[in-house]
């Protein structure tokens, strides 16, 4: 057994940072003089004295530096903590939820997956909704180190390939998370001002336009309303899509950019790659809605463009009901779900780099066609790829695949129907949001479940998020030993 | 390019062959005086001219040996042309079938999936249910060559792991084939003699004895009835429980079991895993069958049991419609479907080898935790697994789960709903037979579809059979080469 002290104190701070956080909904309650902001003020108190208390515990054991076991165990920890203290407000507040409810709903948060088990949104207290888009920015910005500082170094699901990636010097693990959160950070807070400003000059409040603004760039998919982006007009719905697109590239190619440097990004395969697809799928999308709706071409390039994107970048927002488009569309819908934005992008699901490796193996395979005995190693961006590499995408995607599976028959065995469970499994562990069907699809929600299939979608969204090994290998014998 | 004629030689001969075997199903209807008979037998003729014809033209060129691309070639090519000819008697004869429906029918039969567009079976002539019996058993003893001979030497989907199991010395490979179909094919005869005895012994009549014996070897799933073991007695399920197990082991332990040496049975790790798998498997689906309804425990076991395994090993008949049986056995039933026998049996799908390789590089994957810079190979049968065994097995799985994907979105497209489509996709890639849903579901057949989903269907089955890369490669250009 190893020392947890370190990865406690950096879990306890986190908690204090969230309850720091929960400030601000607060204010927006007192000033909309809702009552609710005491059931704010209470979490934020009680998530910062308990976040305090425990990195208080573990502070005298800190060195500055974490073992890989502990970098593990902080990466789960955390996913596994905050989502308790985010659920505060929704159990003590206006929602009164019980806390199966609040919990998924602070976990869809934070792992920005945005499946939400509320409905009349329009009715919440401000400060509910502002939490619920805080928790997705937070989230955002969190995946975003996670998956350019941990999972490199753990050798997660391949990422180990982007070890060397933008950030050349390998330090301490925690100076360089804080490091590169400094400068990912402002990224994150520009894009997410932009577009803050962009969806109210197309005519939305400021308020929406801050909160999808947060949930934009996350692609976490929290809206303010049950109709999600419905109701919220053509410009706002082509805005969604531009930032949804730009949340899906690697951040570091913006700090990159704003160093003066454009080629990273025409040079990036995985942008490359996604780009392509993204066009593909539009392409395909809208086709399919010109032929088969009467509406004007515009009409069909909106929807199938935003709901594609949505779809596609796991971002999760509706404005159509694409239940309705026919049995192609949503099939479509679900595979595209599946596919995903960048690495070091805030977008879940499989991801691009990992379909481009994968073909980059079967190449090499059919290669060894003509002659058996040659030696044919897949090639990614111009070099040679580490058989380690291959080998943790290729489990990377069987385990994604199982774990969908056995998600699905856990959700199937709690009683929901086929297409629920299948696209309920789906949605949470590719962190998408909404599923498919009439109880879970673009027009339901999640509020009808039984607890025992809340409570699975919520492991299957934190096991998603942090690329199924981080989560695993807590599970294995070789991990606590020594 | 490369010399086809060596491989349509081949072809040219197993036409023949395939066209000499129709004379059964002819004296068949010969002697019950059904008019059939003529069809059977103008089938046999043209079938046997045209594959004398091939012979002859491709005759002048063979070597007695087989280069890799030929190979390749020849493996795809039979599995493409019989049923081509196999359909004639459907076509011509008393189910007076469009081409579409035949040919699906005798790909179905062929490939040993045994999904049918025939209704009203007990109204058909005997000649024509034999000949659908003889399509499943010859397919059957076909694949077993196919994955002890050809697969390995061709490297696909990690069948290379076999290459040096049973028959030692590699020699050239139509010799070794011929060697091995001989000594396979007794045992293959035999397992379904004693099976028809089985069956005669429960109670079966001598004709659905033989042909029952022939599609359970061959876990086929052709049944003689609409309603396929549901009113075949409790007996006779049993027996089918016990030999569609025996045909899912390796044959080549039969071979060594008659050579006097017992242990490679028990000490295959590929047996012992179905076996754990089998017992999982049926004990979740008798335990939830005994607690949800109120009939005996033997009810409960024999119906678990029967479909547990008719779906495990892919054989696909049905002595229940377990669609009523509530929504955790559907997506069980689906999944299990995925799982398939061992490999060098009859039976399709993954196979229990590819999911202990992929346990094996996970392992691997695990220990490097403690060591990031060790070497950790994944080991199977107490040796390590050389590198191109498990990049093949895991390209594998994916473009299994890829294709099953693909397949679904195809057929989604083509108008079927979500769960015929997902499910007829995993019932033509896994060679399984029955999908689920009420319209190709166990109580359901596939007369209804549309033709695009039967061809879409019946690609699939062909890509299952051969184990997806021997298919795939023909589509690459360097395959071409040369
Ligand atoms: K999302
Ligand atoms: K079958």
């Amino acid at each position: 057994m190893f020392d947890l002290r370190p990865a406690g104190y950096v879990i306890g701070i986190l908690i204090m940072a969230l309850g720091g956080a929960m400030v601000l909904p607060m204010a927006m309650d007192l000033i909309d003089g809702h009552g609710n902001w005491v059931a704010m003020g209470l979490s934020a108190f009680t998530t910062v004295l308990i976040g305090g208390a425990i990195a208080l515990c573990c502070h005298n054991a800190t060195t500055g530096t974490l073992n890989i076991q502990q970098t593990f165990f902080l990466t789960t920890g955390v996913w596994l903590v905050l989502p308790v203290f985010g659920a505060l407000p929704f159990v003590w507040g206006a929602t009164d939820a019980r806390f199966v409810d609040a919990f998924f709903e602070a976990m869809s948060g934070l792992t920005t997956t945005g499946s939400t088990v509320f409905t009349g949104l329009e009715t919440l207290p401000r400060g509910l909704l502002l939490w619920r888009g805080l928790m997705q920015w937070f989230g955002g910005i969190g995946v975003v180190v996670v998956a350019m500082v941990f999972l490199p170094v753990l050798r997660v699901g391949g990422m180990q390939i982007f070890r060397t990636e933008g950030f050349d010097t390998f330090g301490k693990i925690l100076p360089r998370a804080a490091e590169i959160s400094r400068s990912i950070s402002s990224i994150y807070l520009c894009l997410t001002l932009i577009c803050m400003v962009a969806y109210s000059m197309a005519g939305m409040g400021l308020f929406d336009a801050s909160v999808h603004a947060m949930t934009t760039i996350a692609t976490g998919g929290f809206a303010n309303y049950d109709n999600s982006f419905g109701d919220l007009g053509a410009a706002a719905e082509y805005i969604a899509v531009v930032f949804m697109i730009l949340a899906a590239l690697p951040f570091v190619r913006y700090v990159q950019l704003l160093g003066g440097s454009v080629r990273p990004i025409w040079a990036d395969p995985q942008i490359r790659g996604f780009i392509y697809t993204l066009v593909i799928v539009v392409g395909i999308l809208v086709a399919w809605r010109w032929y088969f709706i009467t509406n004007s071409f515009e009409f069909a390039l909106r929807k199938a463009a935003f709901n594609g994107v949505s779809i596609l970048t796991g971002t999760g927002y509706a404005s159509a009901d694409y239940m309705t488009w026919g049995a192609f569309p949503i099939t479509f819908f679900f595979l595209i779900g599946l596919i995903g934005g960048c690495a070091g992008s805030t977008t879940c699901s499989i991801k691009i780099f990992r379909f481009q490796l994968l073909f980059a193996s079967i190449s090499a395979q059919i290669k060894r066609i003509h002659s058996p005995h040659g030696i044919f190693k897949p090639r990614y961006n111009k070099t040679t790829v580490q058989e380690d590499v291959v080998s943790s995408v290729m489990a990377f995607l069987v385990l994604f695949l199982v774990t969908l599976a056995v998600l699905a028959v856990a959700l199937g065995m709690t009683g929901l129907n086929t297409i629920t469970s299948i696209s309920g499994a789906a949605a949470a562990l590719a962190n998408i949001g909404p599923g498919l069907g009439s109880e879970i699809g673009p027009a339901g929600n999640f509020a009808g479940l039984n607890d025992n299939a809340k409570w699975i979608l919520a492991a299957g969204m934190l096991i998603g998020r942090l690329e199924l090994m981080a989560v695993y290998v807590l599970f294995t014998a070789t991990f606590w030993r020594g």
